[in-house]
């Protein structure tokens, strides 16, 4: 089957947590809005032309179904492209640490949008240096640690054992992308995470990962994303 | 089977998604912590004796399986309840339109938390003020219209036909919420959502629900939860 995702053509953003599940896989799929652009996407949307629309990108139209919610898509393509166990307590598991991550993901956005996605982050620096403050002091210890310790109890190459998952690539996500954004800060902090560096490098070097990364597939960090480097918060 | 949950004792919360359903359902369970305090739920999180280690609560002990994230327990109780479809593309709706409100309920959080979860309202009054503003300028009418279009779409009693789903239980809980902690918002803004009013109401009528919301078990709202009454907000 040839997977469509739609998603905003010119960031990695919440997308690219799918993009790397399909990239490892060597899925087939089309990364619609990059080809031809958002109208299919808005369409999709907001025309009342499907019965399931979602209510944001990124979704995934998998034959019939139109799949919506990045850790819902990674959920669905998880146990059948061999990124997730097959049996439902392994699936359950996977999807509670993706959510978990999902809520990182909403906090590292918010580091520069604290007031909310509708105002520019030129509007909200000040309260966006008090959040990214509060953030690296109190937050990314709380989720990282979480995410540390279950890599050092698991002492396996992968957060559920030998088999990597689409949670392990997400979490190389979230390394890769916080270097970016907060390198100052990343790089005081790295000494904490061994296990998530180490989880980095060798999700990097997956033969798939490793050419898509190497590919104009792979969107640079930009500051339209979630990782988003504004110096001004990385003090 | 007798299912476990763990949450905090004194709020609504995210758990309340939880006991919505559970009570909805008739399900046999124990609200662990109402009973025999935090510890247990604590050392279950931070204790290293459990295999699969919650994140945060709520998370919900079925036989060997502990699971957490909110909208994930509902995924398992959902189909196994009564509470959503079983066939797999149904599932999956339903789970995208549940980690929508997910998304709801952190930004209705946020706004008297728009610094982060770890500073008091009090030290974020002016912040959250901008935030409040916004999202009931921008984020409210986007979430809620979405909901009501489907509704409107469905022309049936519940969002996904005429069988209650758990994600007419969470919008319920939206509705009741929002009017708890924007009173004058709501007022104004209730209008333009008829069909999740309707909703609303056909929810709090089923028996068991009515019972519940009648009952000790439901803690009342206070300023604690993710609803809060803060009139500085509801200007």
């Amino acid at each position: 089957m040839r997977y469509e995702l739609y998603y905003w053509p010119s960031i990695q953003g919440r997308g690219e947590f799918v993009r790397l599940a399909l990239e490892d896989a060597g899925a087939n799929y089309v990364d619609v809005a990059r080809e031809r652009g958002t109208a299919g996407m808005m369409a999709m949307m907001g025309g009342g032309t499907i019965a399931t629309p979602p209510f944001a990108p990124p979704f995934l139209k998998a034959g019939k179904l139109v799949i919506g919610q990045t850790a819902n898509i990674l959920f669905y393509l998880g146990s059948r492209h061999g990124l997730a166990p097959k049996a439902e307590a392994g699936r359950l598991w996977l999807h509670q640490l993706q959510l978990t991550i999902t809520d990182l993901v909403v906090e590292i956005h918010d580091t520069h949008h604290p007031l909310g996605p509708t105002l520019y982050y030129e509007d909200q620096r000040a309260p966006a240096k008090k959040r990214a403050a509060e953030f690296w002091a109190e937050r990314v210890p709380k989720y990282l640690g979480y995410f540390e310790t279950l890599l050092r109890q698991r002492k396996q190459a992968y957060i559920n054992g030998r088999k990597v998952t689409y949670v392990d690539l997400s979490l190389f996500q979230i390394i890769a992308g916080l270097r970016y954004a907060f390198p100052k800060h990343m790089n005081a902090y790295e000494h904490s995470i061994p296990a998530l560096v180490a989880l980095h490098d060798r999700v990097a070097a997956r033969p798939n990962i490793e050419a898509y990364l190497a590919s104009d597939r792979r969107i640079p960090f930009n500051e339209d994303g979630i990782f988003r480097c504004y110096k001004a918060l990385d003090a």
